[in-house]
């Protein structure tokens, strides 16, 4: 998969794209179809492969189609029990029990999980790089700015420590949500269970099913939620605090690899179409952008989530899609960006150290006034306590990637 | 093109596609070729049909050698130069003068103008078909509601007249940028025509050229608007005041159609994985989805419009292309499906006398307490100047439909 | 009105202020109820001095008791006719006919025009100042920058003259709205005027009378919108645009006043708690502020235009006060900001000069490429048709501010 | 404090006014000055109480000073240092080693820590309330609604579990905000404490008093966080996540409480001003308001978050402020509307039956289907695993509320 309109978007692969969507939609149906065989609810000739009857090449018949019902389901179910052949068991057992809500959003929380497990993968490497680069320049004295201006010295080691405290606070959350914490949804139509426990003899209980079904697919077995979208907007936010990480980290490297200042600059920059001479720092402008955007797109979840009604919403519950995945695609494209950005990152603390003598007596003013406080004179250097902040930052790395 | 995760995203086929995006740049290519040809900047020889060259295929390449330069504009000229031969004088004259931003953003003007032309013709539908509305239920009593609960008498004509008049407000800021007002976007590298400027003989004026190339695309000519982004968000605020206008008509059209209102139904109702008997409102749940998602599309235009710095901004212009993509597309797709929900309504007028009839002498409270005042007796009816009223809107919407 | 999460809020004054808002909603009764008389609707001893009964005393608990109804009519009606005597014919007459959404939409409206005023009178100062600017500095040669990194020249005439443009479509929307434009909302309990027709004797017109009561308000009279959010929304998205285009200026002058730049700086700097050194472009800081937060204000006021339903939606219509008077109090104190901002704004025409030369060959690295193309020496500037650019956007400005 | 724009604004009481807004910076500057005396950094003599030196008549004057450096603690210094007499150790030894983001910052998150036990609070009511709910309707049968229609039956204790569900995590993530877990900001000029070194004597800790002052104001010891603004993105997504299943409960209330379905009701219903009859939905109606404006707010906090440059934001740290005000004092006022509202809700058994008895064989038809498939009977309720579901909500709310 890749999209003109996102450059980058490839690193994503398969990310909630349409083919792994309906390829969900096919892991949720043959896991609940299995457990029916199973539970001796459906016969056992009622055993099917379903991922082998569709495949990408019914996607626009099936994207088209969705619309009749409003999702994809129901077009995928027709077109299932057709290739099953429509008297066979399988087709008569294939989906009982279940509502078009309980696939889609079944899909939507695997395909969530595997988006999540990749963003883990690029924090893991951005956290390494990170605790090298923090090592590295411990000692490298550059100038602190606020409001764009000198302020005092600082050292690098403690601003990519910052970057890391940001990359770490991204990866508590992610890593909350790790695992098999996120919910299977299975509830049948309203979320009683109701057409399961007719379809179960007198005696058996539905959740022992549902917990079987979501164990299969590696999810947390739960309560319907239906009209409880909080595992969804846990991973919106989880999405948009790695964003608002890697965007400050990229916000950084542009501002410090301008040319005036070139403290800092990519690895390897990008081309212009008409300027022979341009080295643009590419990677950090597209990371810039999807945290321009993500934001506004987790939003879309929570005022999705406030606006449930009854037992399933009226378009609160279809603006979900599209809008998790665009999010989640840009969230593991900027993961992967920055986990390259971060690795190529070229520093220099010979332009470091020029702005900090250059900025001169300005940065350490501050100080003056504090010896003057103190009767003592000026200590030789005026850097405070970076090296115990930088181990304090490392250490809390080190519980995260040993 | 269809969209899995937004189902009735096919009604939209190419607003905005990848391919759509490709031509469109390859236009913008070919109209400024031919005008250095014209102006005698290039040899005749320069000239080429772009178009042949590249096709749908070239597409996943393109877009994944995007991310190097950061904008597609690098790899297709790239590709554009090997399929011409290298030496030739096309490859060679290709480009010259233009920056990657002039032809992203002459292109995203090009497509946003097919988006909006698209809309308009929706919006003239559905002018009419509201108008018929209004005509025919102009005396149709039903109950108004404020806050959820049962008010005074209104008409069925008067609802579908606001519904109207939201559709003419839209159909006003659409018409605004329609024909040729949307600006080509023609600067070169920062904005100063200069490498055109160093390729025209002395004495020919660049922006005579520029006005050429513009008007042959069917745009405006314009100062270069690099970093001036109004043209781009004029469009995204004309696109969300259209789905504004249709979630209010979809809103209501889902509150009337609940069974124990049951004053509207769609003409066509979408059915159920698990239950035969529903026939759920699906258009007007379409659409009411794409109103919710619309607004904070519009919202990141507007941050990256503000976010603007440099002559070419670091990221802020990068993230406008999806933004807009995505938002024109739901905003062409729900044009249509509104069209449609409209077209196929289906009204029920002894319903709301029965609603109304019930709702008895509460909806006359009011009135009532008028004629204590006046001293009078209540009027046989209680309608005020609905027929006035709608009138005004007919007007209205008369002088744009005639 | 100072609000210490907000500094500079004051310079809104008492724009969308509780007392503004209070004194406009007794203009609106005052209004209906002089039209009233004036119609022999209501008798002459109905007459009453509104605006001496209520003060900004009364303000803490008509708040309060606002929340039992839901908007502030009803405690001020009970408040008005409390102190205007129950039993006389002012008491008796007040506000029949009208419904509160009337009274507290038509008070947005007169708020806004306020609001909208002021923008546009600091426009008419930002373009002055700019106009200035770009005349000033239509020789003065720099750097152009695109994606951080050195581009080509330019001049700081053309970089003003794109705040410049921004500032005249700014401009443009906020004059769109000007004058009469603006609607008042007079339709009575759900948008009929059933209570105003019960009121008039037989024969006369309703709308006369709601035409005089807008015209006297200075509004334009319109159907009822009670539901139909356009003039909301279109107010929201010109005070967006502003607030776009002086973001970019801000933008640029905190990118060009930092300290390696040094190219502008603002004409006083803001101190520091702690560096007696600093100098901080604080109007910038706080322009750009504002930027990044009113397009998620504009964009409540869409969702809430689209979530309306029945003649008064359930909550979408509350959640436009507050968000309406936050963006535009925040549009008018940027406004003036900005327009200081510019008035102070202080250029560096050497240090411009020094950079491009620093530049050196890089920046002449496009126009080499030209000239090898056409065969002919490069020209001493390459500085394009900044001057044609910059004498297309002077003479727009005429038009606005001759 | 109450607001004439957000009518019950006034639940919110104190939270983050601005006059709670200087008494947190006092008590910040407070703990910092005691602990420099406390380590024999600044005399004895130096102690002061700064609490009784400003009140709520200096808050006009401070705001309005803030905008010359950016933020209010410019001007609350000069205040300070002006009523303790400049030459005074205690004006001399003030905020000595802070910054003003130390100050502003820390000030906001202990007005956040009381903003979220305010919510807690409402929360715990909330879950106390709805167990009962649960508790009383899990066998008041009523028709499930999907996509607005008829579905199958289920059981108005399930659908309270619903809620229940949504009240419970919003629940979670407030504790998991709890306690001392929020962080204090402690960094000096630009993180590195070397103020606070500087005055230090060789061999003391600046990340000792650093903790003790974070441990003395109740919040918890954290590497400076100027550029990583997560602690305040966690506040505002976890204040959005309650308006999310708040604004979940106002639709379904609103939804049911209409006329023609009339299952429930409020308690209380608010008047008209013009409807003699009306019984508005007034707390349903605000509470939705709020969750349509408070997802914007958060996505404010995270653009802000990802826009940080630098060691001080240049604007991205200004716009937190009134945003992180505006989103906690309507997610407090929605705390508390939503308990009213639980509290006095108003459940209509016997119109549930009814709809459910008219909804007679449709609502019946999926069980029919899965009767055909067992080749069994119907069973003669269709409620499903309600029960069961029931009990592991109730369950999980027990562990939060024994």
């Amino acid at each position: 998969m890749a999209d003109l309109f996102w450059p980058g978007d490839h690193r994503a692969r398969d990310v909630l794209s349409d083919e792994a969507f309906l390829a969900a939609m096919l892991d949720v149906e043959q896991a609940w179809l299995a457990a029916l065989v199973a539970a001796d609810v459906a016969p056992v000739r009622a055993r099917a492969d379903l991922g082998g009857l569709v495949g990408p090449g019914d996607l626009p018949g099936l994207a088209e189609r969705a619309e009749a019902g409003g999702n994809p389901v129901l077009p995928l179910l027709a077109l299932l029990r057709s290739r099953l052949g429509a008297e066979t068991d399988a087709a008569r057992w294939l989906h009982r029990g279940l509502t078009s809500q309980d696939v889609v959003d079944t899909a939507l929380v695997l395909l969530a999980r595997a988006a999540l497990d990749d963003v883990a993968t690029h924090l893991g490497a951005q956290v390494t790089t990170l605790v090298a680069l923090v090592e590295e320049h411990r000692s490298t004295a550059m100038t602190a700015r606020t409001l764009t201006q000198h302020a005092v010295p600082t050292t690098f080691g403690l601003v990519a420590a910052g970057w890391l405290g940001g990359v770490l606070d991204a990866h508590d959350e992610v890593a909350a949500l790790g695992g098999r914490t996120l919910p299977a949804q299975l509830g049948g139509a309203a979320g009683t269970l109701a057409a399961l426990g007719e379809l179960l003899a007198p005696g058996h209980d539905p959740l022992a099913l549902t917990t079987e079904v979501a164990t299969a697919l590696g999810l947390a077995p739960a309560v319907p939620w239906h009209g409880v979208r909080s595992p969804l907007t846990r991973v919106g936010d989880a999405a948009v605090r790695c964003t608002d990480a890697w965007g400050h980290v990229a916000h950084d490297v542009l501002t410090l690899a301008r040319p005036e200042i070139a403290e800092l600059s990519e690895g390897a920059g990008g081309g212009s179409s008409t300027m022979p001479h341009k080295a643009n720092p590419v990677l950090a402008v597209l990371v810039r952008r999807a945290a321009l955007t993500t934001p506004q797109l987790a939003a879309t979840l929570h005022l999705a989530a406030a606006d449930q009604v009854d037992q399933r919403a009226d378009g609160a519950w279809h603006a979900e899609w599209a809008t998790l995945r665009d999010l989640l695609r840009r969230t593991c494209t900027a993961a992967s960006q920055t986990a390259d950005l971060l690795a190529g990152l070229r520093v220099h603390p010979a332009r470091m150290a020029a702005t900090l003598e250059a900025a001169g007596s300005d940065v350490r003013a501050e100080q003056r006034s504090m010896a003057a406080l103190t009767g003592r004179d000026p200590r030789p250097t005026y850097l405070g306590a970076t090296d115990a902040l930088v181990d304090a930052v490392l250490h809390r790395a080190r519980e995260v990637t040993p």
